[in-house]
């Protein structure tokens, strides 16, 4: 199986519309995009920089963007990178396909929390990795079961979610961060870091790379300022940031135009003030989510969920056969069996909170649970 | 040699600032790029789509795109597709990357011209093909030799840049074409056809894929709208078809808002005046460079360049050397050995008429001249 399609993608496809309570999508909240900042920045480099805004993208990114990604990390994240080891992206997605091209031979080991995000592993499956899924709890990835797999199958990659995890919402407690970072140390294990919800959550644990600098950073802005500019970033240095410099020459993907936007807003200081509203919104609806379904399908929940936009639960019925009944009824989701490494539990959910208003949640819901029970 | 510099990277890379005569660049002129017209495509999407600019990209990209590059196809170049047969990438440069990854393998042989676009051909040398060079002159590649070369070395891909070569200039004959294309079929020959320059030409061959269905054709709207953009797409049916979407989920590297801003530009006839004037300048541009050379630098010119930006000369001297010398006098280019299959001559070298302004042409093909002379 080297190609499949994503349950996102296919979910989204069963929706074509007349959906009332969208828990499927992982877009951030359209009332939070800052569409008229991007507006105003869009002329402001027009008028700045003219047809250079049309020009080729060169490989690693835009100065400029790189300069201010460099800042935004160190002010948001606490981790402080020269803008040389900061590589732009055409979004998070494109930064982990870039790396499992670079990183990831035929039976390469990928540790990996389990379930998973199902798209971002999906390239490095394509490039023959053998995953190994990791169990997680209601403080992450369980580091001493990661030890007792990395003793029996060797060297290899961590790929994970530490904060705000998809698709549990869990986040990795401090001693857990501590343990990762030495097991990876004394297995040779080198980690990846996918973030693109911390700096939505005001009381995240520090990112895995502000503790150590060996750690692969993948960020992104599309939470932030939205994802259709398709602006991510990947933070490391020496021979894999060059690398992925000279691998960007095989698509050059990453748009010239809305390179110059981001730079733009984040010039702006617009990503703050926009973070600044997310750490009020979001964590709001993902309590409300957790509410709800503490009250109408009680038991449900499979993990704790910290922070971030999802929340992973068991749907008693084949998720499938739920979202085929539910998009009648007017709620879509994205059945959880192929967030776990060997498409596992066919009667899970990701619920996520990223775009449906508040307050439709409870009522959501509510009908979601009202089919579960076949009233 | 899995990752290495594209020599137009390096190029780019020496020439900082202080650059009079840019032969180096293979982007469209500053002049003809619609930068007004993007500002009111920009403003018009934002009003009648909103916060859907900034939403995820879908895989194969926007349908709205995808209809008006069909009507694009057939007004300009005679290529009849159904909408969902083109693919949206990030970039024709990214079609390539994709396309490589989807029929390339470990030995796959890639019969091409040689010399070939050094920049395309990366992605299938990271893919391990077995590049197969084959010799070309006025009228484009040889085909006789293509057939020899495919008895002797089996079924394949033919990359190929018919129209316009990049980067020598040359076409492909009428004659050729059809053979080409029964070489391919006897054979068992893919064939892609890559195809930036046709549309800027008014009097050029037809596009095998309007001779041929079975043709994959990558095109782009880089050299028409700007190459910033990020905006090209793949002509395929099929099974092929399906995996490109599919892949594409792997980096969903292509922006939603500069997919809008396309979708604007060709539904309001930007790119069909863009293409009128075109079709103006770029002939006489070429002409310039052609006879400055041939007043300046008798018989440097390799081949008869026929459309496009490009001409392929002999440097008498080591092109990099004369590059450095050069660059201190205002004159860049691209070195030609790495766009040989085997790293070949080094005493040739790339011009483009792209974005240089026709009225310096030919003060840097003399500024050349004298620096090759030693005066």
């Amino acid at each position: 199986m080297r190609l499949y399609w994503s349950p996102v993608e296919l979910a989204s496809r069963l929706v074509k519309r007349g959906i009332t309570y969208n828990f499927a999508s992982g877009s951030p909240d359209p009332s939070l995009l800052p569409i008229n900042d991007v507006k105003r920045s869009f002329e402001t480099v027009y008028e700045n920089y003219g047809t250079a805004i049309l020009a080729y993208p060169g490989a690693g990114g835009l100065r400029e963007l790189r300069i201010e990604v460099s800042r935004y990390l160190n002010e948001n994240l606490n981790i402080n990178a020269n803008w040389r080891d900061i590589i732009i992206t055409a979004g998070a997605q494109h930064a982990i396909k870039l790396l499992s091209q670079l990183l990831i031979r035929r039976r390469t080991a990928i540790y990996t929390e389990n379930p998973t995000f199902v798209e971002t592993v999906a390239p490095m499956r394509y490039e023959g990795a053998r995953l190994i899924g990791v169990p997680i709890s209601d403080d992450g990835m369980d580091t001493h079961e990661l030890e007792k797999l990395a003793k029996n199958n060797g060297p290899g990659i961590v790929y994970t979610v530490p904060n705000c995890h998809n698709p549990t919402g869990v986040s990795l407690s401090r001693d857990k961060r501590k343990h990762l970072l030495e097991i990876a140390d004394r297995y040779e294990l080198r980690i990846i870091e996918d973030d693109p919800y911390t700096p939505l959550h005001s009381n995240a644990e520090p990112a895995l790379k502000s503790m150590e600098n060996d750690v692969i950073y993948v960020g992104t802005l599309s939470k932030i300022l939205g994802p259709g500019l398709r602006i991510g970033f990947v933070v490391t240095s020496g021979r894999l940031r060059n690398n992925l410099e000279m691998i960007e020459q095989h698509d050059f993907a990453t748009s010239t135009l809305t390179q110059y936007i981001v730079y733009d807003l984040l010039r702006r200081g617009v990503a703050n003030r926009v973070i600044h509203n997310a750490r009020r919104l979001y964590p709001r609806k993902l309590r409300e989510l957790v509410d709800s379904l503490n009250d109408y399908l009680p038991g449900a929940i499979m993990y704790n969920p910290y922070c971030g936009f999802y929340s992973f639960i068991r749907t008693q019925i084949n998720a499938w056969d739920l979202l085929r009944k539910s998009i009648r009824q007017g709620v879509a989701f994205v059945p959880g069996d192929r967030f776990f490494i060997d498409a596992g539990k066919q009667d899970t959910a990701r619920l996520s909170i990223g775009s449906i208003r508040t307050e439709l949640i409870r009522d959501g819901v509510k009908v979601l649970s009202s089919i579960i029970k076949g009233v």
